[in-house]
Formats: structure tokens, sequence, C-alpha cells
């Protein structure tokens, strides 16, 4: 169950809420994040006892949510989530690109890949300055030297940024320069990340593990949300298969899911989700067709030089070709771009 | 290696260059679906002399094609190969659309179904006559009565008709009712039938195997090939995943990928691929943004009464919604639908 | 609901029984097998009248069955079914071990073969005389002349002799010469196939799909029971994972979970299920701990120049040492060997 | 390339050999766990000059390591790694049984099973006092009072204990109490908390991830090495796949491949990997007959009130008759137990 409160509702309204609804054996959650107190009740095999909370003083409307992710399902909320990152837009009627380099390795690279990405039609930078390596002796990322870059291009540029942020060490860190906090798929179910990102003030993108159910995520959201950000944004990154051909597999069956149960909007990751530069624009184009939120797209202006996943990212003139296709195909799914 | 003879090649020289390939070792298959005759040398190990042969009186080019299916690959064919389905052009520069219930059940369910789809748009008929059931205790198809039925609403519509044959013993009967002849996922790998099939002359609809790389699915389209057959359609369904949102996971960069590396069209069947009829819109939506070839999409008067897969099939009129994306997204990709 | 008739029912009574199941809307499929009449009546949603059918003249027992597969499953017979392979027990108290290469080559290699397996313990040749190979220009197998060559084997050796048979039109000839017929993976839903081996009178072997799950498998296996033949042997060979270490991810789980809801008895073949010569004696230990009624083992006197699967083979003298093993180990799990 | 040193190697001779690899463009790791110290050259592209390294003043060997985890590997260090658990050996001759609940709930819960798989001969205890959960609703574990707990239980029955840690906060907490620290699979590629965990000095038992491939699996313990931390355990606890009628699939075949290429001990935990109670005896005597080095198994005196994973958990006296069948096959492959 989920309990929203009215506005003027007391301090001691709240807490007689609380207090009956653990007596009856319910875990209480409060999830502060926008102006009006909203608690959600959780517990196992009993049904809540909808009617009489909805009674109880204080109480603006109670629902019951089928879903084991209640803040994040769209029982809770109808309209779907309009989550901004700078003054961008994410969950509107734009479907919003995002670009960049994997990793972050020079002023010069950023400030090249920023410019021409922009001046195609990106709105979002992204740019890896910690970076989650399978191997120990692969190349880490420039740390808070790459967040200070990205800084600067966006003072140049004023692209907001988006970058991953790998542990609870360094949320405050990233969050002094990023814009919005990326969790990547590894860390999908690193709960203690996720808890601390709640407690943030950012919005976090969050992609979907290798082998993670849809429940899964949106489970992981709900960490976020009952921590108090409600500013969550999801990201279809591709799951791993058998399948060969593409380093995962682009599960595009995603965004009209969760678009159903959930209220977040999602994004489609089309470069991670081949891990081939030529696939990664008709992908795109079947991401917006499917109707995905946005796309992240990596874009790098020397890929053969690239100090990871070069083989995927796009020279900024592709990255141009892909911007202009989702424009015209943008009006034919209600959108704009 | 594959060898192309020239128009007016002789018996004598065709014999020497086999012969001389089958003193080096090679395996000679011929492939004489076309005017010209066209022989592959296949081997282990060896390469083949290009040069010694393609001097050889007849012949007109001799070609090495590094992938293991050759008959099929786009280093053998250069150009997309257009395959008729009655008057219909799969491969072409029209999206097709193929539409019908999973199984004929009746005459009026598919004349009524038959009469909607083409008033949307639909270009061929679907249905099945002889079904592949997991259980032996479900429901198996109306056999030839199901044909008989096929060919009245096609005569009644026009519209071309494509049926799933199921073993070697029918496919001169299915053969002589439909336009085009469907091999399931689950006969992906049934060589004696693709064998057989590939000495019919008709359209074969190869679909991908559940568990199937790309790699497998070109080598069995090779079979039909290999026997003379080069009317060959394959078809993108999904493949098995531990994801659970839908029944099976549509692996939508099947079709980029086999279209860099295969000459043969390929359409995308988002009613299987999905399992759920709210995802087959936006996934058809995706499947002609991502660049296939054509659609098959299972239509059903009243689904909840299908004898099976009733949860995938669209009522007529979503059918008739889906045509109009499908024609306002096809331009976007420089395709007419 | 599974119905058994006393040995001395009459046909009017059976009669009369089946009417009754088809007047109250229920599929009726006669399963002949034995000296006994056996009917399962199959339908969607309305529970049989148990107790109607039980008291009807002729009807010697009548079991309501859970499972979608109903003579395949344990509510139907609770003690494991013992299959006979010329002499030899499956799903007796010994481990049987089946040995021999993947394909047949030559007399030589065979008599050189079963020699070696016969002396170290197996009890059953395996050889593959019809080969469903991936590629058309792969070798497909000595076809009838391996057949000969495995009966004259048979003849010296007396080890009865499994081997696969590929399609329905090669039933007959298969049958002549093997004890025992093979379903490879690939055709565990070639239901034409399973209809027609249903009706023959030789042991099936019926291998698990790439990507089937056991009730897939069951409900495959059902094909054959339903009609008539109940001597089927299961066999697990790996599934299709992301787990590139192996060729297959060997599912050994699927024993006792086949064994809890079936009476089936269930082989392992770790050849294929790993793919590699080095994994194959660990995991046979593990199938007979697991508690496999037997193992599938490809055993080849020269791996590198084998005509297929080389890698996964094992020299006689390894294969030696797999036995010594498995005798080792079959009493701790109450077996022989 | 490993650069093993001289036990008497100066500091300076040390820092000569550091300065002449980066001097050629590689990256060194300096792996100070034992006495002797240890350097791996890490570099893409060239190979190093290993003669010349060698004959270096100080240095004792030099090794070239095709694998792309070094550490780790079985090129690095030939004989397998020997790990204590307190008293307890990892690796060495006895298969090591590690039992207790999946959640500490209570002092009397914890006394009662470390008393119960003592008896049976569990050398190690396992309890969760941090649990990572897939809801935020769902019990996240008593917290350092659960580890309290396990410490007092030790001091009671001597029993050694291993408990996940779920982050980097509580790294030096866990370590206070516990004399192994577990790395659930949802945390194997949590790359700052291997890195920290690399600098403690306790040993680390690392899980497989959920979709994790073994060289991953690999090169996440080699985070831990190559910080200095030499005391690793793996675990292979099942992975995801389409297969539906166990919770997770386990890769039995990951023992045998990790122990032909790595030195690390590996542990197999069919109480996971199977999410069945009643699958857990015959995969744990798979799992000792593929050779595994100890069996992780969750034990609940009363699974039905369990706080987590009851489907999983063993009685007490299913535990005892595990360990009586584990010490009867034990023998069979070279080990006691």
């Amino acid at each position: 169950m989920v309990i929203t409160f009215e506005a003027n509702a007391t301090a001691e309204q709240l807490h007689a809420v609380e207090a009956k609804l653990r007596d009856l054996g319910f875990q209480v959650v409060r999830a502060p994040s926008t102006g009006r107190v909203v608690l959600a009740a959780v517990g196992d095999g009993a049904l809540p006892p909808l009617e009489e909370v909805r009674v109880m003083p204080g109480v603006a409307e109670a629902l019951r949510i089928p879903e084991p992710f209640k803040l994040a399902s769209r029982s809770f909320r109808q309209e779907t989530s309009v989550i901004r990152i700078g003054d961008v837009e994410i969950g509107g009627s734009a479907v919003v690109l995002m670009a960049g380099p994997c990793t972050i390795e020079s002023e010069e690279q950023m400030v090249k890949t920023a410019a021409a990405v922009r001046a195609s039609g990106a709105r979002v930078l992204r740019g890896g300055a910690f970076k989650p390596r399978t191997s120990p002796y692969s190349f880490q990322g420039l740390g808070e030297e790459g967040l200070k870059i990205l800084a600067r291009v966006r003072e140049e540029t004023g692209l907001p940024i988006v970058t991953e942020v790998l542990d609870t060490e360094t949320v405050e860190l990233v969050a002094q320069y990023a814009d919005c906090l990326q969790v990547g798929a590894r860390n999908m179910q690193n709960f203690s990340l996720l808890k601390k990102l709640g407690r943030t003030r950012k919005p976090i993108l969050l992609k979907r593990g290798m082998s993670a159910t849809l429940e899964e995520l949106l489970l992981s959201a709900e960490y976020l949300l009952a921590e108090g950000n409600y500013e969550v944004i999801l990201c279809e990154r591709g799951v791993r298969t058998f399948s060969d051909h593409t380093r995962n597999t682009l599960d595009l069956s995603a965004v009209p899911y969760v678009q159903r149960i959930s209220h977040l909007p999602i994004l489609v990751d089309p470069s991670h989700g081949t891990g081939k530069r030529q696939k990664v624009l008709p992908l795109s184009r079947a991401a917006v067709a499917v109707g995905a939120d946005g796309l992240m797209i990596e874009v790098h202006p020397h890929p053969e030089a690239a100090l990871s996943d070069g083989p995927q990212a796009l020279l900024p003139e592709m990255f141009a070709e892909l911007m202009r296709q989702v424009r015209l195909l943008a009006p034919v799914v209600g959108r704009t771009a």
C-alpha cells in the first residue's frame, strides 16, 4: 500500500498512520522526495486495510500496489515522470540524445567530441572518469581529473553531463561535478551504492544488469525511490545470451514493458547493446521506433585509438547521420528530437 | 570457392573443373538454380587454387568465400536477393506485411481475417494447417482441409499464402497449395526437411531456431541453396534467454547483421518474438526501423477463442493501426509499405 | 486423467469409457503399448469425473495427472521404467555405459573402438551413420553402409547398438539394424519423427534440445508414449548459454528433477555436454554421483583424425580410466557398474 | 610477465626492474603478499623482453603468462593454493563443508544450527549479517548484531566463520569478526570493493556472478591478488539461463576448468545453484565427484520460517545425510572429508 498525505498533514497524523501500520505487521518506508509525504507499507501475506487507512486524518490517498516495486510502479504514479538533467527533460516529448566517449582521455578529446555532438543535436554529454574494468590492468579512468575536464567542457558547451559513479566513497565527489550520476550494469544490484545515491539530490541513470529481469531492475530503482530520490532514469543496454554476433543482446521489448508497469523514463544504449559500430545506427532507429525516451551513444573522434570500447564508438560524422535519422523518426512515434 | 560458369559453357568444361577440384581434395556442390551453372568447392584446410580455376575454359568467375556458408553469403552475391511469393516481392523496396492467424480454424475465420488484413495493406496471408505443438494433446491443425481453406481464401482475396511444412512426407502436399513454404524454428536444423525443400521450386521462409546463432541460420539456408533452391527468406522470431517479460527475446540486431553478411532478405516476427499482443505494435515499428524486409503478424478476429497463441494475436483493427504506423515509418528508412 | 483397463476388458467397455469422456469434452488418447489398454483423457479447464469413470465396467484404475505430460509422469507410473537395449537394462541397478565414436568412419575404426570399450566395460556401442551436420558441406555419415558396419561389429562383439535416426524416411532402415534409435537434440521437437518412432517397437533414446525446458523434453517423450512406444530413455547433453568455457552447459540438475517427475530413465552425455576431452572424465563422475542411469561417451582411437567432434572424443585408454572411476563411484550411490 | 625476486633482492634492484619495464611501456603491479616480492608487468601488444629481465640483479624468475589474469593463473603458480580459514585448509586434501543459514536471525538459531552442522562434520560456519536483497522492503540482515552472534557462536563451537561483506564501508567492521569475507555474486564486479578487500589480510570467498564467464571470475580474483591478497577462494553458485526447473543452472564444468587454468581453490554452492532443497543432496555429490575443494550448504532448523531462501535450506538431519554421502565419495576422488 502507498499512502499519500495531504499537504498540511501534521507530524502527529503521519505518526498515527505509521504506528497503525506497524502494529498490523507492515514495514513502513517514508518516501519524502516531493512536497507531500508519501509512505509505503510493505508486508508479506496480509492485505493492507485500505479503507481504514483512507479515513485517517491527514491521509489524501491510499492505494494498493500489486507489483513488488511500489514507488516505481505505474499503479503508484500514472503519468510518466519527467526527469531533468540540467535543463534537459527526460521522459517528456523529446527523444533526448546523450553522447560522448566511453572514457575521458584528455580535454582535447572531450572538447572536440562535445562540440561535434552538440552541433549535431545531442543534449547531454557522457564520458567516464571512473571506469569499471574487467581487468585490474586496464586503464581505470582519469578519476577526479576527468571530472574536472567534464566540468570545463560543460562550461564551454552548455551541455549537462552524465558520468558513472562506481562506489559509495566517490558519490559526493562525482556529485560535485556531474548533473546526472550513472550506475553501470555491473552495479545494478550494488545496494549500498543505490541507498547512498537515493539520499543524494541528483538524477540517477540506472542501467539494467547483464542478466537482470525487468522486475529486478525496477526493484533496484525502488531502492533509490525508497530513500527519497525520485529522479531516476532507466536504461536498457543489452543482456547476456548465447547469441554471439553482438556483444550483448539488446532487448528492445524492455522499453514498452517498462513503460506499461512503471512511470520512470527509459533510455536505450545501443553502443553497449551491440558492441559494434555498424549496428549502432540501425538499433538506434529501432530504439526510437519502439518508444525509448532517449539514447546513449558512444562517440569518439579517433575510435581506433580509444582507451576502451573503441569498436563500438561512432565517429562524429556517423553521429550526425544518426541524429538526422532520429529527427525523421521521432515524429512518427509522436515525439520530437 | 564459388565458380560461376559462362552462359555457353559446355558440360565438358564443367566436368573438367569439377574433376580438377575433386582431385585437389575439395567437395564440389552444383547450385543450378538460375540460368548459369554455379559450383561451390568446399574443403578444410587448403586454399583453393583461384587463379588456376579462373583461367579454365568456360569459367566466368571464381571467388574465395571466407564464410562457412557460401551461396548464402554476400561475398557470393552482392545485391540483395528479391524473392517472389506470388507477385509479391520480398527484399525489394517495399516492406511486406504477412498476416493471419497462427492456426487455421475454419473458413469463416480465414475469410474474415484475410479480408481485414488485405484491406489494411497486408500482401501475404499466413495460417497454419500443420502445427508443431509442444504437447501431443494440443490441437495439431486441420491438415489438408486447412490447406484447402487457404486455397479458397487466396482465390477470393488474391493474397498469396505462406504456411508451415512440418515434415518431408507432406512437402509435396503443402507445396501444391502454398505459395511459400515456412520452416518453423523447431525445424531449422531438420536437415532432411531442408534438403527436400531445396529440391522444390517454391520459396522457403526459414525461421531462426530458438537457440541458433546467425551462422547456424545461414548454414541452414545453405542447405536449401546447395540443393538448388535460391528462393530463401529468413525470419528472426526471438531467441530463448533468461529474460522473462516476453516469451522470447527478439534479437533485432540480427537484421543488420544478416544483411551485411548475406544477400537473403530477412523478416521479423514480433508476434512469436514477444508472445504478447501489447508488444507487437512497438516491436513492429522497431523491426521496420532496424531495416527488416517485412513482418509476420498474427491476427485473429477473436483472439480469446484462438486454438493456439491467442495472447499474441492482434485484433484486425490493431493490425490496421500497425499498418498505418508502418506506412509512416517505411519512408524514413528509404522503403515503401 | 489416465485410465488403465482390466486385462479382460472388452472393446465395448473401452468404447463406453471413451464415449463418456468425449461427451464431457475431453480428448482421448489410446496408449496401447503393453498388454493392458491405457487411455489418457486430456482437457483444458474441467476436472475429470474420476469417481464416475472408476466404477465403469472394465476400468482397473483412473488417476488424475497434474503434469502436462501424462504417460511420462511418475504420477502415472510410480516405479522407474527399465528399458532394454538388447539384453542391457537401462534404469535398473547398473549404471550403463554407451561408448563409441561420434561418426562411423570405417569398419576397422569401429572394430577397434568396440573391442576396446567392451573390454573396459561399456555395454552398448554407439556410432553415427546418419549425421546431422550444421553445414551442408560437412561429412554427412556413411548412411546404410555405416549401419552394416555396426551390425557386423555387433555380431563380433555382442554389444547392442544405438544410432541416430534423422528423419521419417529412414526410420525403417535404421530400425532394421539398430537396437535403439537415437533422436538428436536438434530433432527433439521434430514431432513427425517422434510420432513415427512412437509406432516402432524399438527403444528410443531422446536427447534434450539445446534450449529445451524439462517440461518440453517430457512432452516430446509423451509423443512417443502416446503412440504406444513406452521404451523411452532420456538424455541430458548440455544446453546453450552465454557460458563459453564449454561447448554447452551440462545441466546435471536435470537428472534428479526428471527422476522426481517422470518414471523414464535418464542418461548424461558429457562428451557433447562439454565438447572438451579433458572435461569428460570429471563430468562423468559428477553424472554418476548425481544419479544418472548411464553415460554416453564418445571414444575414438585417433581423435585428431576424427571426421567430427574429435576434440571431445576420449582415447580408449582414457575411457578405461573413466570406467574404472565409474565402478568406484557407482556403489556410493547404490548402483553397480 | 610475472617477475619473482630473490629473497635478498634490494629495493634498488626492484626499482631498476620496475623502471626498465615502465620505460618499455608496460604497466607494473607489485603483488607483495608473501615473503618474496612479485611484480606483474602488463601491456598490450609488445611481448616482454624475458631474457633481458631474467638476467637483471635480484630477479629470481621471469615468466610469460598468456592468460589475461596473471597472478591467478596456473602458469604463474603451479601448485594449488591452500587457503586457511582459521585452522581449516581449503584446497588441501580434504573436501571442506561450510554450512549454516542464509541469514542470521537469532543467537538461538545460530547456536542450534552450528552445533548440528559441526556434529555432522562441517568445518566452517556460514551466516549472513548484511544481506543483499533484491527488494528494499526485504529483511536486510541484523548487521553488526549478527556479526556479534557469529563471534559468540565461534567461541562456543570453535568453527571459524565466513560471512558476506556488501560494501567498502563495512569491510573493517566485518573483518573484525569474520575469519573469511564473502563477496556475493552480485558484487563479483564491484571493483572498488575488490580493491579494498585486496588490501585486507583476510581470506576472501569470491562467488561467480550470475552471468560471468570464468575469465571474468578470474579477472575479479586478479583484482584481489594484484592488491596483495593471495588468500582467495572461488565459488561456483549457478548461472542464469532459460532453464527454469532450478533457480540457477549449476555449471559444474567450471570446477575442472578453473582447476586447470588457475591455482586458486574452488567451492560449489548447490543451495543457491539449485534453489531447491531436494536438489542439494544430489548436486552436492556431483560437486564432490567433479573435484570441488568444498561445498557451501544452507542449513536452517526451521526452513519454513526462514527470513530468506527457506526453500533451499536443508534441515540439520538432511545435512548429516549429505555429510555421510560426501564422506563416502571423497576417497573415490582421492580426497578426505
